[in-house]
């Protein structure tokens, strides 16, 4: 089962989309959003499949989908709570700046909150006052909604609360970021709104690629219109969404629609540090970290962060090339 | 104008409460949640305030108001960013750990991004698995609700978004803090959730006690049944409301509904760092700020952290001795 939220008032209107993302059908009989969905999900859900199953089977012929219609598939969430699963990702940014990473950190996940009231829409503009000095940056990242979790729920029972998965551009500032970790407090100012994918999905929808928490596929990020990296989120993801969900509930219970992510996919490649596409790898899922990699080689970043005008996509395809999740298509907008 | 959401689904119901809080009306025909008075603010706070007015009037004479009926007045919310605003707090935790304060925490706004998903209710339990090593504490704060905010708005502006004030505990779990500051993300566990008072109210509620975006009232928290702070939220407040939000608001957009927390009320008195009450002072609004003290003149902290039974309760009064928001009260449970 594939949905969607069209941009239409704050926490959009409910599709249900085809499989092929061509057709949609309006779930408003069944829930308004997606959060009135996922907060009555065991009613709801088989509702919602039957309607999917349908549309699949050109038993209800739908309207044309336009991914270009959709907000994300939250418009705004009650928690997003983005995971660093990846710990290559980790290990170069140390690296970059000499710092070792504590060995803890391939056993205990990293995670920050993020704020989640006003994320953006998949093809939205990134809004920014300015370029310059804040390192304004992609990251692309899998992503996991849940139902209600309950506090101190093991790593494999979480796997059980996993109700929706998407793909996610999870905007950094990277100028901001020393700054704002040298406080202690975390990621604020250097995280500003985050865009999702067009659709999220179910994880039947996934097929043999989703397992145990890992999803098992490339996900390939374009740079001003050329192939930036296309690491496979089942590789190298040390903690998977069960770990990361019983790390976020160790304390509190979380609520229906809370998102988790897995952090910047990042594959070692060989045991690391991966590789650029210009050098036959598979390249990577944010520009801090191929400039990491310039910087280990000749000292110094070649890449610059975003300016006015560039433009990032993220999307993933199954193994027939059909997009799963639709696109995410962003460019980096100057505040008006 | 004052406001309560009853315990009744997973956003509560949203009610008008008397000035006295003694009485009640509902508010479903006008808005059915506190979220939904907020999306809708411009149009709905009238009605509101008009709703009110009769209330107070004996116009209309409603029905009892319960406390303890009361869920925390937005039981989850898109958005919860907490300041640490009373810089006497943070030079105290530093202080009893040598270490130094960087100047710029005057000028700049420490902030973390709470967990929003899942507020406790006023009067529920703080139930923990475990109270030994966590260090289970309570923290005593003003917080504010806000409007929608634009980016880059500035800190005189900001104070024109502020709709509904509160106050919250914050509760903290101090033996998780240490390593989760050490990983550098911020907090995550070692903030589990927080509850806010039974009544929210309009800044016109609180006459001039309310003053360019600073509350000027002490308040009051008992810890199991003395007082053991009673701080003026009005005094060494560095940084108001208007700064904080604008802090918040550098880089993203806040939605409708956003919270935002002052951080520990603490006061510094005749150059700091206050004094417990049993020595003639106004005490603390949290058990860490009184280790402090005694980790600072004797070497070792005293007064444990919250155990099993431990009970607190948070409250403001006006000038006139009546409770302005209700009470916050809580007694730490282990999970079943």
């Amino acid at each position: 089962m594939k949905l969607a939220s069209l941009n239409n008032g704050r926490d959009g209107a409910l599709v249900v989309v085809s499989d092929d993302l061509n057709r949609m059908l309006s779930a408003a009989d069944i829930a308004h959003t997606l959060q009135e969905a996922l907060d009555n999900w065991d009613e709801v859900c088989p509702q919602l499949e039957k309607l999917a199953e349908n549309l699949n089977a050109n038993e209800e012929a739908g309207e044309p989908f336009d991914q270009a219609s959709c907000a994300s598939p939250l418009p705004r969430s009650y928690q997003w709570a983005d995971g660093s699963a990846y710990v290559n990702h980790v290990e170069l940014v140390r690296k970059a700046r000499n710092a070792e990473m504590p060995s803890s950190f391939w056993t205990d996940p990293l995670m920050y909150q993020g704020g989640s009231d006003s994320f953006l829409a998949p093809r939205d503009p990134i809004v920014m006052p300015q370029d310059d000095g804040w390192g304004i940056d992609f990251e692309a990242e899998v992503a996991v909604i849940t139902g209600d979790v309950p506090m101190g729920v093991s790593a494999e029972e979480a796997l059980s609360y996993i109700k929706l998965i998407m793909i996610v551009n999870d905007v950094s500032l990277r100028g901001l970021i020393p700054g704002e970790l040298a406080k202690g407090f975390g990621f604020f100012q250097s995280k500003p709104s985050s865009a999702f994918s067009p659709v999220c999905v179910s994880p039947d929808c996934l097929g043999d690629a989703w397992k145990e928490g890992v999803l098992h596929l490339p996900l390939v990020s374009t740079y001003n219109g050329a192939v930036f990296g296309r690491p496979n989120a089942g590789i190298d993801m040390t903690f998977n969404f069960g770990q990361l969900i019983a790390h976020a509930a160790k304390s509190r219970p979380l609520c229906s629609g809370t998102i988790i992510g897995s952090g910047t996919v990042s594959n070692k490649l060989n045991d690391g540090p991966g590789k650029p596409i210009s050098e036959g790898g598979v390249g990577y899922s944010c520009i801090a970290e191929i400039r990491m990699i310039e910087t280990i080689e000749t000292g110094t970043p070649k890449t610059s962060f975003m300016k006015f005008g560039d433009q990032v996509s993220i999307e993933m395809f199954d193994q027939d090339g059909q997009s799963i999740f639709g696109k995410i298509d962003q460019k980096v907008v100057q505040q008006s």
